[in-house]
């Protein structure tokens, strides 16, 4: 595992690294990124993104990213098989598939598309947050998956106990509000986008202030930025608000935004969630 | 077209109606459903959703649902191949393609799972609304396309002018509530409910009180409630609150809830959509 890395890259580019052609590629869990169970969600959809826009096909920037969860993805090689299915003159409709010993572990959806200026608009209002600089960063939380080291999480309300801010929140809520980027910081591209999408704790552990047995079945993210706003945000940090609508006999949901330093949108994901008391 | 359909069957049933067998299907437009282009959207997701459900091989129920629109689809005759990529003990996640002329039009993922009884609790409060019988039909809008006589829809807040209701909003304000229900009414199944889904006019025309050429290119539907749910909600009208999070250079997104009439969430849905001026 990890062979392929070099001592230069980001861990998260070595770790969403693939090597193949024309939409065949291989790839390789990388250590730093181990969640509890085989790699992190978040760069899992970064490798399902990457293989779209490393396809020689591949045109304009994604809009709309779905990722499926199949089955727990085993530290190892894996191979990804990125198809156009259609392309029109702005949008280009794509599938993809992760596997790993001829079985699939994940299934993607992604639209990508070239977009014109025109009338545009905010809507939802940014939430605000005191400065970055001026809110802790989270210590080392024993228990925590070994990924949470590649990321550097200033966590404003809505933590686990006995993270700092846990009890900051009001009873039975599930909000989280966060600044959040690469560690060491890395440049924001599409693929961290992606990853930086699922970097919420599970709603169910903010809710009830403790660990289940949980899974993410399934992740949409819908991006409301091209790569000029991200060349724009950098290595800094984004902020992040997250709450859940419904937990439902096995499955809950979460819905998250993620805003640039200066108050732009960048993301709206929704995931569902496997729970198991 | 239409000619599967029956005198006796509600309108719906006749234009989710899928002949074929183990995955392969054929179906055809129907008129009621037509929209400014091709079919209402809503229930192209409703066809897509029937093929798995309709699939020998298919367990469990709806708990996530994505739809790309990826090319108008043409008044007639289309296929649609649902395939289980994985099954699992609980789960079970598909791949769906719809297709004309042997260029595929939609793409659709799907996970199915089996729920147990566990903790279960609501979170985002209910937003209520005045009695679905207190808020008065609305009347019928010229340059409404034709699918909208197929619902019956009670605005409570958020239209486009001249629709009632349409000035009772905040200026720049997307957010639409609204009571909505099949016309004439049917039992509520997951069908129904992805189509449900789509009920919501543009945000685009809320913000700006007015058209635009416009097609939604993805939408992501998590379906928080079960079989007994859908059978308990019967023909009640479910209430609908709509937003818009972004309008950004050719696309924006559409985020929405759909809840039982006795305030039980049932869906949380999200969708982009591309607008040209």
């Amino acid at each position: 595992m990890d062979s392929s890395a070099s001592p230069l890259s980001h861990p998260f580019d070595n770790a969403i690294r693939l090597t193949g052609s024309n939409g065949h590629y291989q790839g390789q869990t990388t250590a730093p990124y181990a969640n509890m169970v085989g790699p992190f969600g978040g760069v899992l959809a970064g490798v399902m993104l990457k293989a779209v826009l490393q396809h020689p096909q591949c045109q304009g920037e994604p809009v709309a990213l779905t990722v499926n969860f199949l089955a727990p993805v085993a530290d190892g090689d894996f191979t990804v098989d990125a198809k156009a299915v259609r392309t029109n003159r702005s949008t280009q409709h794509w599938y993809v598939e992760l596997s790993q010993q001829g079985q699939v572990a994940l299934t993607a959806t992604a639209v990508f598309a070239t977009r014109r200026e025109t009338w545009s608009a905010p809507q939802t209002p940014y939430p605000g947050a005191p400065r970055s600089e001026s809110v802790p960063a989270m210590p080392k939380v024993p228990g925590l998956p070994g990924f949470f080291a590649n990321y550097d999480l200033r966590l404003v309300r809505g933590g686990i106990a006995p993270m700092p801010q846990a009890e900051a929140r009001l009873p039975h809520c599930s909000d989280t509000l966060l600044w959040a980027r690469d560690n060491p910081p890395r440049p924001l591209d599409f693929p961290a986008l992606a990853a930086l999408s699922d970097i919420f704790f599970p709603r169910l552990f903010v809710r009830r202030q403790g660990p289940a047995l949980i899974g993410t079945v399934s992740m949409n993210i819908i991006f409301h930025a091209d790569a000029n706003t991200l060349a724009r945000q950098g290595e800094q940090y984004l902020l992040g608000e997250a709450r859940a609508h419904r937990f439902y006999n096995g499955y809950f949901d979460q819905s998250a935004e993620l805003w640039s330093s200066d108050g732009e949108l960048l993301v709206t994901t929704n995931q569902v969630v496997y729970y198991k008391e």
